[in-house]
């Protein structure tokens, strides 16, 4: 397994520490304190100059004299100190090593240099490791925790790995008390070796870990996240929250993980293509995360509410419906069943809502249990269970009133047992969220936290929640991967590039490059190339009328919009004028394209990008006009299977343009998705083009047209 | 003042409930319990059939035994009992009322026809009255609370509105956990008399209150809250959540309060149109309304960010720039006096992040201090403030190393006095909003709150809360409303609905239709209509070539869609060989509208639409092929003035298209203005319209001329 060594790094029988002491004010010795009071049950060695003894165990001045090679080294010390002690462990033995220290990378050249100073020491001895400039790592399964705060709570299935140290540590009292717990957690630092992309294979293969959250701010090796996510995906959740798409975020994330902010788009595309379920905020990527980890996975988007209050059970509905949930309304035999358990007049169709009512069980037992067992729905959303919370909110006014009776007795009473209630989402194989005002304060919120089902404090983060996993049912049910079929150079593709190389030519001009498409199977329209006016009359017989007419020079960009391209032309005598104003128009002679008039209202865009992280991806979307004007594109990492293809054609905002729309046939689907595949095969085939650009691409019909067309090269190697 | 009994309703010096008694458990008593014990002053009378005494006070059986008529009777008693009881009130003087009771409109036609007995009693004597089905309302200003649950906390400034009665009553403990505070708060429950439009203009004249929050699921008179609101959000911010625009939410709304549901994008406009902030869940509601009711007033959008954890710090960097704000690279001067109080390499650029750093004050106090003071910042996001939260939780693991200080000397230590660091917003006038993981366990989160900073617990929250604040500088910053200036019939408008009237018809044809837009201004393209071929070729020599060609029949709709338009005529041969393909697509003699060729590539709408709750409105959006596949429509109520007009235009997705624009130039904006102005005020003159549908208004260069267009008539009165 590609990971393995995280297993060792993550479940070491012997870590020795630098930087702790006896302060307890001191980061090292905090770090120290969590692995020793948190449950670590192997050998730990403190590393110290003067001290004896550090927390109560035998201290070490220098590496060399410890009793064994540590299985794991961590170190919390100032970067100036930090290489010979490195590299002192390396000498004794030790191959995994936690470095906690920070100003390396994201302090600019300095830092830069000690960071591959480190790399190199650890690859002298073949050392992997954490950091630097992180928070350390937790893993229940063992119980050990390198962090600078106490573990609190239980052990839980979410496996977190977050470029930001603060969303792995210290969130820990933050996380308890919304009762979300990791099974495995990694700060990753700066990456200078292990990164993002190893933990989450790990996390792939953990049996402890039913759900990946991941923090991101920049993936180092966007095509190794693809592959390796893709493979986990459809079998474990994986969610992610990228930040850096904006310029100031990526001067934040510039200085402190040392990383190159890329570009929101992409990163859509990727998380898309990888079936990594994107959210906008850390609250989304702990909750949402948590739900994967503990529920049921859902079967369908039918959802069921219960709740006893109008409000919320109508922003649930909203809520549900806005994120592609569906609320049936309950078959009449159901209602029945629920309704002599409700009070007159209260209505059970879907949301159920009990109103104002403190007989709890009928709601979050037999309702629920009518629901989950009814067939009807395939996830339950419920608001308002609550009970010691609410006596302890009441009982300053009603104390006076139950002089024998004290807030604990309140509580008590009200405190029946609820661990089926809080069992039900998996005695029913149904998932369950919880929307409540009250927090661990009351009964109901803590028991549901402690079994594992996600209890949300408005009724929206519950509907959203539950949204998230029917999301995860999409892609686990996505069309597999298919293997990418080979494509071949075509000989004419090679000339027509090799041609243009030779010219020195950075771009194809629309002719050549509507050629190399057509070598791979890319409708264009039939045109010829003339290069006066009686070749230009001759070419337009020939295709027929009516023709458009061009220029066709690779200096000239957006030739529409400066009436460099006439269209309809439908005869001879209109031809010669439309050559005529052309050559006007640019001022100096230029060849003239002939094309078979295409027709078409709907205009759509294909390409390929580049960029310097990414390489080659693929770009669909809206085209023509419309293009810049609402940035309607969506992208993945070229090449792309049939299914890809079809997903990005689903994914566009106007993608109800493709559909049969007002009298214009649906786009047919397969061709569309066959001409998207083989584009982003293109690169791969010839590496020396860096974008090609078809917009628009045309739907003459249900047909896709590429009625223009641009190549760019890259720029020859040695320039720049 | 229109509201002044509402006033009075909130401020009673004497109250009567009926519905409460000896058990604390009865929820009749808890409502009586919290105006005993939260701090009413006045005179407080139960009645009670056969008590002699209820929570200590002399208990009355009937209403005309009460000493005094009181300012305000509570009914908490069974439906079927209201009734007589509320009627011995008004006998006894009494003008306002609560009812909570639940079980009217509700609960179908049988609880209608209650409510319609309910009002009718109040109005006979006068009387108004809050419910029913509510859960009444709390005045902090008197220290007055109806609801059944215990006020906690301090005074807010914040007022709170709601058609959910859990939103002003459960909430309450929830929101004290967040140091989110009312001033007022008042559950409307059914609307029998008194609305949220009511409560909105008393609360838009109180003292006490500084931003208004509304928990909305239907708005009965839309035109009425316009009116209200439109005065009171340029000086005093009102943020409001809409439930109800889903069909399932709207099952929910309909069942608890009896309201109908309203359409989402009609919310939308009427929302923008007043100046109300919408946002999308009780959480924003709760939180953007408490910011926006203590922060200074933002002057501009230019946000500092203050960090001690650089993932919270991008993320809130991240948010800002999504929301619309800026975040300025500050001066050499500013970064040059934050420098030397950091880490080396600490980036002092914006965001300002220390690094995991202890010493607060630096951050929280200094630093804020420098960026306020900078004239760099118009608002400062801070995240990482913490003290005593973060002792406690490293507590139990540094315990054992400081056996002589206990977890309260501690929290004492790091216990400084914050107060002067929690009123930089105010001492500076720059409004600030706060990240923190911590709660109100720690001294930080706690002072902020107490001190009406808000504290948001995510990166996100706060900076979108930020952003808020920015959304209300815009609203409080627009043009002023002008006033609606005149417009009369024009006579061959009158003569064109009238003639279509006599014929019974329903929609004016094409030809009609644009006659009457163009009676008021709005230009079309110089057409004529033809019944037979020669008229048609006659026409079209006399507007002269290019003409197009369109089938005019009030029966056909989608005419492009069907072949029934032919573009691009140049000649008489072809217009001959148009206008026969027309009559034969048709299957009928049908007119022929021939029209002067107006080409653009950009496709507009513009239209009437017709609501049986909101009346006429006023749409506008993206055109022709577009229309149904983005909807990218907005509305406001008709009419507008011209700064509605240019609002609508900037607020639709494919703004853009409107710009100067890929070698197409920009819309004539006060052209587009006044079109859309005159186009709203034509159903004022001609209220027999029903609807009005430009499509495409077409960009001919800059200049948007009405292409095609259809009115729809009402229908005759006495049918429908």
């Amino acid at each position: 397994m590609a990971a393995s060594f995280l297993h060792t790094l993550m479940n070491p029988e012997s870590i020795a520490i630098v930087g702790a002491s006896n302060n307890p004010m001191k980061m090292g010795t905090m770090h120290a304190l969590s692995i020793i009071k948190d449950g670590f049950k192997g050998n730990f060695y403190p590393v110290h100059p003067t001290e004896k003894t550090v927390l109560g165990f035998p201290a070490y001045a220098d590496p060399k004299d410890l009793p064994e090679a540590p299985d794991l080294a961590i170190f919390v010390l100032p970067s100036r100190h930090l290489l010979p002690l490195f590299e002192a462990f390396g000498k004794r033995g030790t191959r995994h090593a936690i470095v906690i220290t920070a100003g390396f990378k994201e302090i600019g050249t300095e830092g830069a240099d000690l960071e591959q100073q480190l790399k190199d020491v650890a690859h002298q001895y073949g050392m992997r490791f954490i950091g630097p400039n992180c928070m350390g790592m937790i893993n229940r399964a063992v119980e050990l925790n390198t962090t600078v705060m106490p573990l609190t709570g239980q052990a839980g299935r979410l496996g977190m790995i977050s470029q930001s140290g603060t969303y792995v540590a210290q969130t820990i009292v933050h996380l308890q008390k919304r009762g979300i717990y990791f099974s495995k957690a990694v700060s990753v630092g700066n990456e200078a070796d292990v990164n993002i992309i190893d933990v989450l294979e790990y996390f792939g293969e953990d049996p402890h870990t039913s759900a990946v959250s991941m923090y991101i701010e920049t993936i180092r090796d966007p095509r190794r996240f693809l592959d390796v996510a893709r493979k986990i995906t459809p079998r474990k959740p994986v969610i992610a929250q990228y930040v850096g798409g904006s310029e100031a975020g990526g001067r934040a994330g510039l200085s402190h993980t040392g990383a190159m902010a890329g570009k929101n788009y992409l990163y859509d595309g990727l998380f898309q293509q990888a079936g990594v379920i994107r959210v906008e905020s850390i609250e989304d990527l702990y909750a949402h995360g948590w739900a994967l980890s503990t529920q049921p996975p859902i079967r369908g988007n039918r959802i069921g509410i219960i709740t006893n209050s109008g409000g919320p059970g109508s922003a649930i509905a909203d809520t549900c419906e806005a994120n592609g949930c569906v609320m049936p309304v309950f078959s009449e035999s159901l209602q029945a069943k629920i309704k002599p358990l409700m009070p007159v007049h209260a209505p059970a169709g879907n949301p159920v809502d009990l109103t104002f009512s403190m007989d709890m069980a009928i709601m979050t037992d037999t309702i629920v249990d009518l629901v989950m067992q009814s067939g009807e729905v395939d996830g339950v959303v419920i608001h308002g269970a609550m009970s010691t919370g609410f006596m302890k909110a009441v009982f300053p006014h009603v104390a006076h009133l139950l002089p024998d009776i004290s807030l604990t007795d309140l509580v008590d009473q009200s405190n029946r047992d609820l661990s089926a209630t809080a069992a039900k989402p998996f005695a029913h194989g149904i998932p369950m969220t919880v929307s409540s005002f009250f927090d661990r304060d009351d009964a109901y919120t803590e028991a549901y936290e402690d079994a594992g089902v996600p209890v949300l404090d408005a009724p929206e983060k519950a509907a959203r929640t539950m949204a998230t996993l029917i999301r995860y049912k999409n892609i686990r049910q996505r069309t597999p991967l298919a293997p990418a079929g080979e494509m071949d150079a075509h000989p004419d593709a090679v000339r027509i590039i090799d041609e243009a190389a030779e010219k020195g030519a950075r771009t194809l001009d629309e002719y050549a490059a509507k050629k190399l498409l057509a070598c791979y199977g890319i409708p264009v329209p039939e045109e010829r190339l003339a290069t006066d006016r009686d070749s230009a009359l001759a070419a337009a017989e020939e295709i027929g009328y009516p023709v458009a007419f061009k220029a066709c020079d690779p200096d000239i960009l957006h030739k529409s919009d400066q009436d460099l391209v006439i269209l309809d032309i439908t005869d001879a005598k209109s031809a010669a004028r439309a050559y005529q104003a052309i050559q006007e128009t640019a001022g100096r002679t230029v060849p003239v394209l002939a094309a078979r008039m295409i027709r078409g209202r709907r205009e759509l865009l294909a390409g390929i990008s580049w960029d310097d992280q990414f390489g080659h991806c693929v770009a669909f979307g809206a085209g023509g006009v419309l293009t810049e004007a609402i940035n309607d594109v969506v992208y993945r990492l070229a090449p792309i299977d049939d299914s890809d293809a079809r997903e990005m054609t689903e994914e566009i905002k106007t993608a109800k343009l493709l559909d049969g729309y007002r009298g214009m046939p649906a786009v047919d689907r397969d061709r569309l998705a066959e001409i998207l595949v083989r584009l982003s095969r293109i690169p791969l085939v010839h590496p020396q083009i860096r974008e090609i650009d078809i917009n628009p691409l045309l739907l003459a019909g249900a047909e896709p047209v590429a009625v223009d067309a641009l190549v760019i090269l890259k720029e020859p190697a040695g320039l720049k």
